[in-house]
């Protein structure tokens, strides 16, 4: 794919974590970054100007869900994705495999594919490698993901390797249905805590030549060291010349670690879920502005943050807002965490062309607090 | 009040309709013109930079719901409105009187005040002329209005009268208590369908000398005829040297129908809430995104509208977001509402200076659909 290509620009010698240059369709974007999840085609509650605007490089949009709503030929019908939307940067679909089986018993799991109720009107729905892929190339994104099985935590090894080995065969099923030469179809390392799966996993991949791999199954119940750990497995049989995805995660801290362990791209829906609820991420730890210690404060809600929120409203008006279950209230929380996301990448890129990411990690939980590990945000 | 007064620039010689200029302490604006809503200090679904580039002047919030939710207090701490909701606008304020009085068989009135409980926590609350102007005094509008009994339609001539004669009471009570130089206090001119009325409270008002006059009591469930005779009924009363405001009325058609009677200022929450629920006002008439045929549509909502969302979304993509009940979609709609009667405003003061506001009436009739005047938009 010629239009897609990683470039390293820099290896941090406090970490060993890379900067670089992810060249797309749709324009050069640096990593790591984070991306802000448009599950329906909208990162809810945010203009694609005011994603620009808070330096928003891809963009991420939900294969599953589109499947269903609008339907994929409509957006297709549309010019595809960037159309559709109004986003000219580069979009990432995922598989719809996440989606599926965290369904859990309401699907039936079998070589071909999977087979499962629709979440909105019931009806039984078939997805399977080829179809997985015939989806992404109507939504038509610069990054699509290959169908994999995203394994329950914990699970036995003989499940995981059944699951793998099935995952495996699936990429390839995936990567010969793949036609656009426009679109870079990543690999998805699967194994869960078993190392020897994870580098099954990884290396079948490799041996596969994908545009991009990444790296699932993480974050879905594990504590954090078991994820860390997780990344390393499967990182270290990951070429360096090519981008790697840490799948569905945006704790602050773990897109520090993340990065520490050579990951160069992150997504997560948690900054706008818990935005909508007045959950907030700041430069001083976790807020939530429902506090009756705000009703008259009128600071912003982050000293330290530039986003369109802190500069022109204060912690009363947003929890006013907030607490009148107001459509602004929610779309400037969401704005403001989301911001706080791209701007921490931005941070840690920074530190790593610096050579100090870890003394910028040390810095972070100073002022954040050192509990993030323990907590969801 | 020295930064507040009205110029009447032109009158259409085909109907009489008047274009101004309102200056006020946060600016000019020109008449006749459509003021967006914003209830809680917002107008919903559309930021404050969202307004200004679609042409928005003076913006409405409400006294009653801003007294209980966050406060007049936290307002005028934050440094009134202007600052609390960061639009540096001119902003009008209602008496809260309307608010109250609907409330039905739940409130109580008295010479002094009305006695009623808070939608919010069930609280029992008194608001009386006094009240009301301290808190848009701490609110600290532009504009602000008197304490006024919106009397139910249809009711008895009796009762009009009494209503009437204790609003003019009230009236004197609030222009006596009203004490901030760099707002404008309103007397608002009730009397119901009773031309008798009409011109004893409009004769009362203009003796009492205000720097603006409101027309209330009107759209409260009133033919179409009987709110136009209202409006000529008062307006004929009303001095030529001061600002007219017909409060709460938003039909595209009676906007035409107001300004060919005189009317300079006009206001209603219908943009914004009926597109909450997929209903917008087009240049074609009324459409519903909702319907089945705009699937995949991949038209803007209206061809004659250049609003941000009309500029830059399709209807298939509308709806989708409509659909999903995305709070993305619930702001387009909204801006595109919105837009649509700022525009139809700013169409009117053109006709009006070149003279031909008949003219664009039929016009307008032709496009839009003639049963107007039977339908709420």
């Amino acid at each position: 794919m010629k239009d897609f290509w990683y470039e390293c620009k820099h290896v941090c010698k406090q970490t060993g974590a890379r900067y670089g240059i992810l060249h797309t369709p749709h324009g050069d974007v640096e990593t790591p970054m984070f991306m802000p999840v448009g599950t329906l085609a909208t990162v809810k509650g945010i203009s694609p100007e005011q994603l620009k605007e808070m330096g928003s490089q891809v963009v991420l949009a939900n294969t599953y869900h589109l499947w269903l709503r609008p339907g994929s030929d409509i957006v297709r019908d549309a010019g595809g994705l960037h159309q559709f939307m109004n986003y000219d940067g580069p979009i990432l679909t995922d598989s719809g495999g996440f989606q599926v089986f965290s369904l859990g018993k309401t699907r039936k799991i079998e070589e071909e594919g999977v087979t499962f109720k629709s979440i909105v009107d019931g009806s039984k729905l078939f997805l399977s490698p080829e179809k997985s892929i015939a989806i992404q190339e109507d939504l038509g994104a610069d990054i699509i993901m290959s169908f994999d099985e995203c394994a329950p935590y914990p699970c036995t090894h003989d499940y995981m390797k059944n699951s793998v080995e099935r995952t495996l065969r699936w990429a390839k099923r995936g990567q010969e249905a793949h036609k656009r030469e426009d679109q870079a179809l990543f690999g998805i390392v699967q194994g869960g805590e078993f190392a020897d799966l994870r580098e099954l996993s990884a290396k079948t991949l490799v041996d596969m030549d994908f545009p991009g791999y990444s790296i699932g199954g993480t974050s879905v119940g594990e504590p954090k060291p078991i994820m860390y750990k997780m990344i390393e497995d499967s990182v270290k049989w990951l070429p360096e010349d090519k981008p790697r995805y840490l799948m569905g995660v945006g704790n602050p801290i773990d897109l520090i670690e993340g990065a520490m362990r050579g990951i160069d791209m992150f997504d997560c829906v948690l900054p706008t879920r818990v935005a909508r609820h007045g959950a907030l991420m700041t430069h001083h730890g976790r807020m939530n502005i429902n506090n009756e210690k705000y009703k008259r404060d009128f600071t912003p809600i982050d000293d330290k943050c530039h986003c369109y929120a802190c500069r022109n409203y204060t912690r009363a008006y947003l929890r006013h807002l907030h607490k009148c279950d107001e459509i602004f209230g929610k779309s400037l929380l969401s704005i403001h965490n989301v911001a706080f996301l791209l701007d921490l990448a931005a941070d840690i890129r920074k530190a790593i062309q610096e050579d100090r990411l870890a003394d910028f990690k040390e810095e972070f939980l100073e002022q954040y607090g050192r509990d993030v590990y323990e907590r969801a945000f």
